[in-house]
């Protein structure tokens, strides 16, 4: 049975129980502090390096096919003998604080397989969290034993490029259709693909995509890693094989040539997380000093929240 | 002359100079205190109630027309003898902090006219800091005498929806093409818009998405405005006479019957901003305090986020 104390449920997660993996990754939702500190106290298999587990991040717009690559990504991890976990991160609304799971469906295949574990992710209404509990969550199924772990996000704004941060390495998936999208963030996906998938690759345009992100990389003299642009299609399998090959050259080179650089991306994913942190504490704190007599004074305008914020400093 | 005393600053953007309201914005997307406190000294014409100016937020995924529409939204005010202002809120990536242009190309030919103001707002890096900006922004345009202040996102995440929190009226602009980013943000969407737009009518799918929004609204019990769903050719200017009407009636609903549901979303709102400033204080004074020791201890992992954040308290 699932415990109800930290320490216990994160011992019973990492020691292949899976309903208390999942309470304790619900913990984590909920910002439970005491299953942070319990997975940090465990020690196992502590994240030193890129690729253990390899960290695959894969975010594009809605549509673009995130799943059905997904799914493949983990029938190849199972052919090769490994153990794969997917944080599916939902952009919940921060008005309802529901959670879309739509998505979910198409992976079902791999639901019942018990090497497989496939986990949805809500930021509950609060968007500086999402980061954070996506990197808690990834350290669990770390400690976990999962030799494969895919974040998949759904969307590509700004709060799903936050979250590509905990990845070794970030797959870009996108479609002829998604040309507004890609001029909308474009800078920010240049600066966080390190593998360009386009999918639905028999479509019109598609070539023409495939030849622009080319140049578009060649042009990006900021990183010393190329982006690969790779055309697919998850739907029937093509260019897949590839592109499970260009994400383990992209590790290759992590813990090569690549490991200075995969190293300050690590720092600055772990200072950004730090600052993420004390605003969200700072937030919480807040939330729950806010008496009545404030939150009415607040509401009617008798005190700006400028004014309130540099009250309560 | 722009003087660079934020008091000097709000009184001379406050009397019509142009010149004087962009430095001031731009002391606002920086974070400047003083230009928010002497927003709040000035307190002429503060928003006390819905309308003045009427805030019309218009949110939607990249390429369903926000723009064009803008553009129409703008004419029609000018028609009415009002003043208009547009805030541009673009997702600027969090890596690069550079801000997307392109759109504001469109809007080019009430460049030239006196008595409409268009602005960009990025967010400089920083996701919380966004709806905060947006907010003192409309202050400024509040109190620099505008009728009409069109809030734009780009894009429709979570941060996206965050910003429309400061509107009257907001907007939700779609496409027939935008079906997989209404489904992934169905619920967030359904419960911000109090006016649909299907934009490029024309298209087919146009009059199954209609229906669909429409069956959507009929479902949704929470609100007490049921959303309207309007099919326009924003570019042959079709059905945005009828669309500048809606938002007009939704107004009137919120002076009205509605002044107590527009109260609470007001004062929702103000208490969320309270909360951001709070988190943005405290993460902006971890950073200046982030000396190089702590700094290296958390990325070399010597220090844990968490337990640096902890140590912080």
């Amino acid at each position: 049975m699932a415990s109800t104390d930290p320490h216990d449920l994160v011992r019973q997660a990492l020691a292949g129980d899976r309903r208390s993996l999942a309470r304790a990754i619900t913990r984590v939702e909920l910002r439970d502090p005491g299953v942070a500190a319990s997975v940090a106290a465990a020690r196992v298999r502590r994240r030193e390096g890129p690729g253990a587990p390899h960290v695959v991040g894969i975010t594009g717009p809605p549509g673009a096919g995130k799943s059905t690559l997904v799914d493949r990504l983990i029938g190849h991890a199972l052919d090769a003998g490994q153990r794969a976990a997917v944080v599916a991160v939902d952009p919940s609304s921060p008005f309802s604080g529901g959670a879309i799971l739509g998505d979910r469906v198409r992976m079902e295949r791999h639901t019942g397989d018990d090497r497989v574990y496939i986990r949805s992710l809500s930021s509950r209404g609060h968007l500086g969290g999402l980061s954070s509990a996506t990197s808690e969550v990834v350290d669990l199924l770390d400690a976990a034993g999962f030799d494969l772990v895919l974040v998949e996000t759904v969307g590509v704004g700004q709060s799903e490029l936050g979250v590509m941060e905990v990845a070794d390495t970030v797959i870009v998936v996108l479609t002829p259709e998604s040309g507004d999208a890609v001029q909308a963030m474009k800078a920010g996906l240049m600066e966080i693909a390190d593998l360009f998938v386009v999918n639905k690759a028999d479509r019109p345009g598609a070539e023409a995509l495939v030849r622009e992100l080319r140049r578009s990389v060649e042009l990006d003299e900021g990183s010393s890693w190329k982006a690969v642009v790779r055309a697919v299609s998850a739907a029937e399998g093509r260019g897949v094989d590839e592109a499970f090959r260009d994400a383990a050259a992209h590790l290759a080179w992590c813990l090569g040539d690549g490991r200075g650089a995969w190293e300050r991306r690590r720092g600055d994913a772990r200072v950004r997380l730090y600052l993420d942190l004390v605003a969200e504490d700072a937030r919480a704190g807040a939330a729950a000093r806010l008496d009545a007599d404030l939150d009415a004074a607040i509401r009617a305008g008798r005190i700006s929240p400028h004014d309130a914020a540099r009250g309560g400093r």
